[in-house]
């Protein structure tokens, strides 16, 4: 009945993140897990925090440990995926928490990314608008599906409805994120140790450097931008998980407070997973931490005529692993929250 | 079908976790939940969290309020259940999540708790031996259980095993745990404050004053030690939750290693929520948080002639909220793992 | 030889820094330590960090007990200073690390403070310009002089020269900070609580409420800005000191990249304690910690048009008791770097 | 008139502590700084809080750039200044904050480092005993020193006292330590990454394996033990710096309380780094945060005849810089606390 499950790349944060979650999940069987280094190694001793999983063993990741299953997730670093993805069979659902399907611009995966470019899938944030409707339409029947950046689909979330509706301006956009380091993965540089995290705050990719400012614009064209330009400064500080997106816009002038809290209701009223905040409140990390959420609060500052949105995702969770799940749910016709929490693990 | 729960206390860190973990379980029904100074808000505003108890509204604590529910968890600060629960029918299934009903002995209650004592009830540790078995045994059926001190049930689970087997002697034993600030609650005093927690180590209760001792002396008794001592010492660390604790001890002479070994893992070798990790390997507290497991990792040292145990626990989860559950579970007849996960949220 | 020193509210976060740092100082001598409901304790119970000082002991805070002192250093809740200074002679150095001599618009603190207005004085922070030249002038020979608010010093740091120059507009700009929560004192609040902080990042006055923004605005005019406006977002991080302010601003079009750098370049080129880092470096708030340095970054995004200034602060150190003492040192015609380290204390 | 001073190791965290210290000391100056892969970088580049040494670069660590010193310190990995020494004149004062010349048992070398050994130095603890005195009075006019391991330095600063005394029982010691990451340096190992030590406590060296023991028993040795014993245990909590020890030992059968008190309170009352706390009173790592301070709060626990010391130390400070210079100052003559402060940084 259920769903059989590879899982590559699972010894990594990802990997580790989407095994949490598909151990909760009642329609999926994690039948294989794969990784590179590591494999050969018993899972529990790379991931000892999935304790119900503990008897399953790493594989090599190929082609041929991959197949056979219904569902294959990938959680590899970018460029991994695409000869990988090339020996599986077009039924079989595959999601990819990698860059490598997320850009529909080539020229944009050149500038960012480089590398041979495979092209770009279904875009698993179900709840951001495209022409004419929602991401989620896309996703429904679809066996190729691209799992979010985690920073680029938290200020999407957070903008989109104001450009969906017109009431804020798609260019001039600022956004400053307040990011774990496990975003990073489990990547062994100087800037990852804890002793360089711990008590600071630190910068990186500062100035329109970093590779999430494509796939932003690209969700914020779908949603009715022309030419959407946006100033996108991450900030790394010292909580494990969680991402705090301030992300502002020039609201159109003329336009009444109202109008503009309406753009946000109006867009996420109905969504399990994507919730405005009433008036006054703004989310915290630790809100949503493990949890498949993403919490907006919303102000407007009438004296520099900008709104403000607070957005906090859990970067592996609804940034991640709960977006590729929430997805392949939409993709295999199961309900959308199936085996996906709504609530944070605090404090 | 399900059981209708209210939680008195809903406002506190205790309180918020027996709510996420109570939303999770496909057999209780939250209907009731109680604060004091927040009666009449919206229990998302005190914890917004969690997302899917969003409907419920926080109701003064008072026998009327929690009247009529097939189970009534309370997390309220010492002192306060004795009376409240007067008023509850024998039949209502009551899991105290605070001291008052934890300890057999008056004379310890009054020298480490003090005021009115109300007698002690069916202890919420199930894998802790008692003379003849496991605590699992008296939880089966009671409808009066004390949820256990998350620091007393560490350091129970730690050593009792050794102790039980004979493998170790129960004077002069050492414990030293590494604890996060969510034990202490919501309580507003300065060492709880954020700056004087962040960026340093802080011990408290020094020499032997702290009031779990009683309850870790109570649980090795139970064990088998006929006059156990222990040297407890908390230190307060810079992590929201979880217990990392070191506990020693004396191995009796002449035991082989094989044995003391064996004493820890034929204690817990069926148990779905304690496990003795591999040799050479010792558990995090991130690899624990969220969950109901209590992970031990045992090393001998020749050279002092002691067993040296490193256990993890999430203070809320398995060490409080979880705990609770897992005996109501046990009393209600219910599967004993129904609704507890054994996966931390990690990194 | 030295001049003495009595410290107002020395039993606070603010007051422990000057403290630590008068200390170091080789030509003021610290007589008196004053407090509210700390007086008659020892200081070294309420700051035990401070090993030097520990033969003073705390007495209340009155205009008699802080009299007879060459310099008074404040560090007070807000409203509590202008009826104590009321009474000291005027020839008495008085530094106040409060609000309440900053604003020279009592119109901007009827709206973001309130209650009585007592007059603005010379604002510390040297390195910051005025009509026709720099703060640093106004401090000589001054003997009333107020601090600066740490997020507000660190913002007009980070955009004056910029504004000076005439390279960017002064109109929405775009601030989010990064703050560690010893910025909020002792203050016995919820949002302070270690628990609510550690492994989360936590927005507030959200919005343009934040009382830093006049005094913001205020430096900005003073830097040649008819009517500045910036949205201000402040996110407090788990790190108990430091800032790390994302600032951008709009470049004046058709100026050039070199032009945009050379304004921060010769801004800071002689301050000791202010430096622009070379192009691609940025700073982390652990390079200031305990320092009396600001950092700053500066990149040129050129596909927004913004350039985006990253600079790190002690909130404590350079933020307000580093800027106090500076500022004291100025006004005494004492070396103006005597006693203050440009070393953080990393990591 | 200062003595030249070269740092070997100056691209990692203890030589950045070395420096920093050197810094602030008026008879010191630095002209040489040293490093492997970063050589003919600037060292602002590797260490961006020094400031002050902005115009340093690094060079290779060779006998030769490391000659014409008054002083030099090395901070390199273990096994690597052997070598480097030779070459040195017996004239320069050679302080190493490597374990290669701690130790003067071969035998203990041998088990817990291996590799060639050359034998130990006097060590730079002046603090503790030796047989008829203190470390101190050997390291008057020495020219090779050994500064300690932070956590050998820290415990045996906590139990020196009673055994020197005869008060406590100098076998079956259990001590355990939270400790900051950056005592293991800028090693790029899974283990020392962020997002493994953020929010979470994490043991290694389980059961008698740490490298320090046999250090620790050394120095217990020279306070009088014969056959000294001690469980050791380190735990890596989420702080950059600090280690608490909480140390304990069996108090000798019929010793008074004002006895045991006694013994600590008489070895440290002359002692300008080194502080017994008043009864009741016990330290965070905070309160001695860049300090070269040693603070020790002791209780006694009649329930298990222990007394329990908890010490705090800044790792890099006390524990390793600062002993190096507090040696050097007594070596070369100068005064013992010249350039170095009592005081933390806190919050």
């Amino acid at each position: 009945m259920a769903f059989s499950v590879a899982v590559a790349g699972a010894s990594g944060y990802a990997g580790g993140e989407l095994l949490r979650l598909l151990a909760a999940h009642p329609e999926f069987e994690v039948r294989t897990v794969t990784a590179h280094s590591n494999a050969g190694q018993r899972l529990i001793d790379a991931q000892p925090h999935l304790r119900s999983l503990a008897g399953l063993t790493l594989v090599d990741t190929t082609a041929e440990t991959l197949a056979g299953h219904d569902v294959v997730f990938l959680a590899l670093p970018h460029g991994a995926s695409g000869a990988l993805t090339a020996g599986l069979p077009p039924e079989t659902l595959v999601v990819d928490c990698g860059a490598d399907h997320r850009l529909e611009s080539e020229a944009a995966w050149a500038a960012f990314y480089g590398g041979d470019y495979y092209g770009a899938w279904a875009y698993g944030v179900p709840e951001l608008p495209v022409p004419g409707g929602q991401q989620r339409t896309r996703l429904v029947g679809a066996r190729r599906i691209a799992a979010p950046g985690c920073n680029a689909s938290t200020v999407a979330l957070a903008l989109a409805p104001g450009i969906r509706s017109g009431v804020i301006e798609p260019e001039d956009l600022v956004a400053v994120l307040a990011v774990g380091p496990s975003g990073a993965g489990k990547s062994l540089r100087l800037p990852n140790l804890a002793a360089e995290i711990l008590g600071s705050a630190n910068p990186y990719a500062v100035g329109g450097l970093h590779r999430h400012i494509p796939e932003i614009q690209q969700s914020l064209a779908w949603a009715g931008a022309a030419n959407p330009t946006i100033s996108f400064t991450p900030v790394i500080v010292p909580m494990s998980r969680g991402i705090l997106c301030t992300a502002t816009a020039r609201i159109v002038p003329g336009t009444s407070d109202a109008d503009v809290r309406a753009a946000w209701q109006s867009a996420y009223a109905d969504e399990p997973f994507v919730h405005l905040l009433p008036e006054g409140r703004f989310p915290r990390t630790n809100d949503v931490l493990g949890a498949n959420t993403a919490l907006i609060g919303l102000a407007i500052d009438h004296a520099v005529g900008r709104v403000i949105t607070v957005t906090a995702v859990d970067n592996l969770a609804k940034g991640t692993a709960g977006a590729a799940i929430q997805s392949a749910n939409i993709a295999l016709g199961l309900p959308e929250t199936l085996g996906l929490s709504t609530n944070g693990v605090a404090p």
